[in-house]
Order: C-alpha cells, then structure tokens, then sequence
C-alpha cells in the first residue's frame, strides 16, 4: 500500500528581510505518520488549530537565542492544538484535545512524546484555539510580563503598544479591568484605535501611523499628563524612544517584544533616550514567557476567571487552511491590511474560502 | 572699608558641545561673604576641596531632570568640604569640618544652612578630601549601583566601563575584594589597564582605546569566557552595545552614566543590541544615588571598613587652586591625558604650580 500523504510546511531558506512564501517557508506533501510508528509513550496527533507569532521570525535566524534555530529543511515550529488520533500512553486516549508547544509545528499531524503535550479541556465557554490566545502563550506572556515585570499598581499610567494585538489587547485589558491603571493603547490604523476605546475600554488611543514624531510626541504627553509609570513594549524601534522621554520616576519598561525590527538586515538604531533610565531612577526588563512555566497552572485560573467574568475578551484573526500560513505570517507585519487579533490556523479547513 | 572679594567660578553661557573654560565656565571676582551676613541657623564656610563630575555637564543643560539645571550667572555648582569659620547654629562651632553636597559650589567662601551641611570627622587615616570620593558621592554611587542593582554574587562576572575612573574603581575593588567576583576593568590606555591590573586587582583589562568594533568583541569574549553578569556602565554608547551582545541569562545592567554622550550636540545612537535583554531576561536599570540618602550611613561605615582593611584604595588627580577648575573639568572627558583619579580642586593652592 502506497504511503499516505499529509501537507506541512518547512523552512527552506533563512530568509532575509520578510519570509517569502514559496522560497523560505514551503508547503508541500510529507509522509503521513501513523499509528504502526508509534513507540511506547508517544501519541498521533491530528493538528486543529496553529498559531503564528513574531516570535517565530527569530527561530527562522542562525543566532544563539533562548532556543535553537529552526534547522533548514525541518517542519516549521509552531504551536498548535489537536486531538490524539492513537496513543501508546496511559495518560491520553483517543480524542483527547492537547496543547503542542512545539511538537507538531506546521504539520497536519505528529506524533509527539505524551509527557510533553498538556491535555486541555475544551467546552463551549473555551474553545480550543482559545488554548493557543487568550489561555495560551498570549495570555501568560501578557500576565507574566504584566505582573512580575510591569508591577501594576490602580492608578498607575501604562502605555501598550501594538496594543491592538493579541498579546497587547490582553495587557491593556487586564491593566485596565483587573489593576485599575489608567491605559494608553498605540495600534496602527483609526480602526484599531476605536476597537480598544470601545470594545477593551482604554482611556486612550493612540495611531502611530497617524502621528510621527513630533506628532506622536504631542498626542502621548495629552493622553498621559502625569507621565507614564509602565511601558510595555512590543514593537521597539522610534516609539519605544519617544516613550522613554516621558517615563516617570521609577518606571518600569517591560521588553516583551520588538517587532519594528525583525526583519530588518542591518539593526535598527536603539533608543538614544535610554539614559532616561538614570534620571527617572528608572528599570528596563526583558523576560520569556517560558521562565514562568512553574506557574502557568495558576496564571491560567486567574486568566480564566477574567475571561468568564468579562474581564477580558479576545479576537482572533483566522485563516482557512494550512497552505495559506506562510502568506498569512506576513500580516504580522503589516502586509495583507495586518493581523486583527490572534492568528489562528485552521488547519484542515483548506475549502472554507 | 570696601567689601572684601573673593573668587567664584560662574555659569554664564549654557555649553554647546565641550564647556569652554572662559566662556561658559568663567573664574571672577565675587564679594566675599561675611560673618555679619550670617542669619540664624547659617555658617560661613571656607571652601577647601571640590570634586569635579561628569553629572555637572548634565546640569549645566536647561532641561528637567532629577536636579533644576544651574541658572545663567549663578555660581557653578559642585560637592566640596570645607571649614567652618562663623557659625550662628549651636550644632557647628569654628573649625568644624563640613561636607557640603551642593550649598557653596565653585567657590572660596560661602554660607550654607548648617542643617543642609554634613559635619565629617577627619583623621590621618581619612583626610577630608576621601568625604569627596571613596567615601563621599563615588564610594555611595559605586556602593549603591552595585549592590543594590547589580546584586553580585561569588564568581558573578562583572564587567565595568570608566574602570580607571573614580566611580568604576571603586566598583571593580568592592565587586573583586568584597564579593569575591571575576571583574573587568574597560578604560582607556595601558597605563590606566596596567594600574587596573596591579593596583585593584582586577582580573583582566581592556583598552577601549586600542580595541575598537570587532577587536573589542573578541577582546571582550576572550576575557568573559562564561559571559557577562553584571555591567556597570558609566559611558554608554558603543561599548554598552557591545557588552549587550554578550550577557548571559538574567544579567543586570547597571546605567550609572553615559558619559561618552554628555557633550554631543545631537543624540548619539542607542544601543540597538538592547533586544538582547528579551533573549537573556535581563534587567537594565538607572539610578540616582541620593535615592539612598537614608542609607548613607550604613554604607560610609562599610566603605570606612573596607578601607581600613585596605580592601579598597582611591587615587586622586589633585589640581591647585580654583582658578583651574573650569579647564580642569575637561579632564574627565579625555582632555589634558583624561582625569587619573578622583578630580580633587585644592582651592586656594593657587601658587603651588
Ligand atoms: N517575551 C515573550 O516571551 C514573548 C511571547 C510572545 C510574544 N512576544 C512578543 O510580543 C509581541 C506581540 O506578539 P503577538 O504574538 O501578540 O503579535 P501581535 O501583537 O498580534 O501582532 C504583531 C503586531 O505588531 C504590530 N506591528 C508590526 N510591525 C510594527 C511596526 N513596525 N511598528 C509598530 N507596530 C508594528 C502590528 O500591529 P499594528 O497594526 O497596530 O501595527 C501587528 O498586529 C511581539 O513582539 C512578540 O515577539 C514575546
Ligand atoms: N547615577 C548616579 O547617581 C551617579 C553619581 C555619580 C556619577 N555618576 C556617573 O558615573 C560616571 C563616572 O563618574 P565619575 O565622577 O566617577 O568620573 P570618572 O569616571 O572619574 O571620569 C570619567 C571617565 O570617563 C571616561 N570617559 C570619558 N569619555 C569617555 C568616552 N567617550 N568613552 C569611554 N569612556 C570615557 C574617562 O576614562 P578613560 O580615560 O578610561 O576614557 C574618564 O576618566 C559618569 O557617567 C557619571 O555621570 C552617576
């Protein structure tokens, strides 16, 4: 009997600049795995859902970072949410929903050690791409970054951007609906902006594109008259070097991510404002989410009460099939009118569009 | 009976650039304040030692910050120790020696509240100008910097930017002596590297100087095999974004200055490797020592110790008389062979050389 066939996506070249579909991120046929390859401990797993990430553009790179490279010609690394096919391990059986961290990726199926995937219970309140946003790395990294390195306090003014995100609409919201601080969310476009005033409920919103510079220096100092106390960042590049120039004393700038940058080839200028840094008396801190994963289990119960209280809400930006993923990567950055909310793959769902 | 003078050193021109001695810093005649001038609760102190920072170009600039900038036409103002020579306050008597943080500034002679002044014993052990550096202003930055923010540990690496300087060498002794830390010591010249390495005892040296770009890189990782925990960096600019390439997890990045920037008439660029601080979770942090003004005196009784068990030594770049103060204070950005030491301005040694 001839091999059955399944589609995946590999990473085929270390792009330079943006990924190009079709060169550097390639789908095409894989062999299928089956339920005759399993060893004792390992499960089949059909992938549902996948999320993209930025975070992904730097696994695509040969550097040293919190996690090896991507090697060329493997599958793409991802993660993704699915449902056990056939399990040799007593912990799971057929049908249970689990968690992939990276051991599917971009892939219709896998096979995965048991130990590393975590059951998930789904219902109609959380559905499963749920798992991969708002209860996912989404959720934990605007919690954990929040939390251990924003330290919140009611009142305190923060200021969010890519805040129109997924990880950033989960900060502005928790900052604004569990701490109390007064929120300013940066995004691009009147859209977005009116999307986190009306339906995230911040204070203020701010479109970079809009106003550059000057512009933006303006409209930050009228949307925060008494200074900013957290900046969480996002996308880095000349708005994380306005905000500095307006950070408080004792501010805190939680790193958490730097988008603006990375696909540039030749780095970016970083922020001659840092030196603010001395006369606010002030703290800068980078962190992966993955240094919390002690404490997921409880980040995940306070996050889930949030959302069942109405606290938080999320949106997700999904795309029909996995064959559109490398295209759909590219709206993290922009392109295609860019990403509203998480990015979720539906992965067998080809035919839908 | 004409009003008697004295000398002063005014700020009359806000610098662009290098202050120019002369100009922006002028010496003149001023008149000599009076024991009949005295109110309640005042001192008229002779001005005997003051100590130069790069922290006054910094105030010499009409922009906010942690101080209000000096104003045009006003005496200059700097940290000194002096003699008491009236005094209307019951806590301080004639000959009493007072530490003046900020009360008489570039000048011989003036009044100060004796409640804003610091009376200092002084023994052979301690002569009065060490209340300028080891245990004054330098002793509390580079106590407080590294121990509060850089929070070493045995066997932590340290590397330290100006390390010849007054602040970074007391910073490579306390992390070398006192917590027993693999320490490197930036500075420019072999001179400064040589006295680095036989004087304080640090573990290896670096001549910025010599090694610039890729011989830096090189130089620096074959100095920190294992990585970089802690930096304190006085200087910014490149040599902080070449260090940021290098830290290791959790590393701690101590923003005590940034002198390379402080005469540049537009922002020099910012350290575009700060993204280094999302891979490796670090911290970059900035302070003003005063922001440990209650702790002073625990930290004076450490310093003291460390001195009297010769744990940590200081060195002085003595210059006689006030006349010298304003070309002097290029000193401490590279002019006249760079400063060698703690800049000590011996007040009215004017004929010494
Ligand atoms: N430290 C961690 O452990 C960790 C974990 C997860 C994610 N992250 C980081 O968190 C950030 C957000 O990730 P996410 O997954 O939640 O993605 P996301 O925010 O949903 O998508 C990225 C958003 O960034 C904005 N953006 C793109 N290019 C930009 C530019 N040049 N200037 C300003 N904004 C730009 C876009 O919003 P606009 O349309 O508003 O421009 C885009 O929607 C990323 O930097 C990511 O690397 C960090
Ligand atoms: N945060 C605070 O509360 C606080 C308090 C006091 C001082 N400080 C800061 O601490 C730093 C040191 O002050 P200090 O009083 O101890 O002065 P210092 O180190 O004795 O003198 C400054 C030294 O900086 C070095 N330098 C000058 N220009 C440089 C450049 N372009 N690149 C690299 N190095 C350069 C020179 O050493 P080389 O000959 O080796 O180049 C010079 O000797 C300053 O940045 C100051 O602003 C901060």
């Amino acid at each position: 009997m001839a091999q059955q066939q399944q589609h995946v996506v590999r990473l085929e070249k270390r792009p330079v600049g943006k990924p190009v579909p079709g060169q550097d991120l390639v789908y095409q046929e894989a062999p299928m795995p089956s339920e005759d390859d399993l060893k004792d401990g390992e499960v089949l797993i059909k992938n549902v859902y996948l999320t993209l990430d930025p975070a992904m553009r730097g696994w695509m790179m040969d550097r040293k970072s919190y996690m090896p490279p991507v090697e060329l010609g493997a599958i793409m690394r991802g993660s993704s949410v699915g449902q056990v096919m056939a399990s040799c391990d007593s912990s799971l059986q057929e049908g249970d929903w689990v968690l992939c961290r990276i051991e599917v990726g971009w892939a219709e199926y896998g096979i995965a050690e048991a130990s590393k995937v975590t059951k998930i219970d789904i219902s109609d309140d959380i559905p499963a791409s749920v798992h991969l946003g708002a209860l996912g790395t989404t959720g934990l990294t605007a919690y954990f970054g929040l939390i251990e390195i924003g330290q919140p306090k009611e009142g305190d003014t923060i200021v969010v951007s890519a805040a129109a995100g997924a990880t950033g609409s989960m900060v502005c919201q928790i900052a604004k609906h569990v701490f109390g601080c007064r929120v300013i969310g940066i995004a691009g476009g009147s859209e977005k902006c009116q999307w986190l005033i009306d339906d995230l409920g911040v204070d203020e919103a701010i479109d970079y594109k809009q106003d550059e510079g000057e512009d933006f220096a303006r409209a930050l100092r009228k949307a925060c008259p008494d200074g900013v106390d957290i900046y969480f960042d996002n996308v880095g590049g000349w708005i994380l070097n306005e905000v500095f120039k307006q950070i408080n004393f004792k501010a805190r700038i939680v790193v958490c991510g730097a988008i603006s940058g990375y696909n540039n080839t030749t780095p970016a200028p970083g922020p001659s404002a840092y030196t603010q840094l001395i006369i606010t008396s002030s703290r800068m801190e980078g962190f992966i989410v993955s240094n919390y994963a002690k404490r997921f289990k409880e980040a995940k119960e306070d996050l889930t009460g949030w959302l069942k209280e109405g606290k938080i809400t999320y949106k997700e930006d999904v795309i029909h099939g996995l064959s559109k993923a490398p295209r759909a990567f590219l709206k993290l950055f922009g392109e295609d009118g860019g990403n509203r909310g998480r990015i979720i793959i539906d992965i067998h769902a080809e035919d839908q569009d």
